[in-house]
């Protein structure tokens, strides 16, 4: 259920951050717990669910530009833009709680209208 | 253009988020730079468009409950629940950058699908 190896959290998101959107999904479910939920525009994801969110969207994804990170001691936000071929500035924002040195829940903020064609909504 | 008395950007910003949730939106207009644009997902909104948008969300807003805020010495995040008669659970994150004492710019995020009734999407 813990790491082996107890990071900061903003080293543990970026980690979780720069996996996925490389691809490595697998990779970045490690880093979040089993009881793990993010809040997603489409409803609440568990861990599997997520990785299956992750795993359906990285083939959209064209680019990644990163704005902003802020982190307390057991948070931290990240601001990017997730880019795909519908769009290259509407940003998302995620809010990460850590325990135990893992990623337990997280909020994520985006425009669903702006990523997908109509027929996808 | 600035403020006779500047201030942190934090202070600056939940100034500008206290007035407009309260419903003085021109009291939170007042803290935007005349060149403000704000990213939000209908779009880019100017200073006065920004006012419009806001007065036209407030008589919807019934509630607001914050989450989370982080700042460095020029931006600021808010992370909350803008609560609608939709929705009491669905997050909103804001990115604001401040100059010379103002918001100049802001990167506004939610999902427009889950605050909206479909015939209002």
């Amino acid at each position: 259920m813990t790491q082996s190896t107890p990071r900061e959290p903003l080293d543990l998101v970026l980690e979780y951050h720069r996996a996925w959107t490389k691809g490595d999904v697998d990779r970045a479910i490690k880093l979040v717990s089993e009881d793990f939920v993010c809040q997603a525009p489409t409803g609440a994801l568990g861990r599997e669910e997520m990785r299956k969110y992750l795993a359906g969207f990285v083939p959209r994804l064209t680019g990644i530009v990163d704005i902003a990170q802020f982190c307390d001691d057991a948070h931290v936000v990240l601001i990017y833009y997730p880019q795909t071929a519908v769009t290259q500035t509407t940003p998302a924002a995620e809010y990460f709680t850590i325990r135990d040195g893992l990623i337990a829940e997280s909020l994520l903020m985006f425009d669903r209208l702006a990523y997908a064609p109509p027929k996808d909504v």
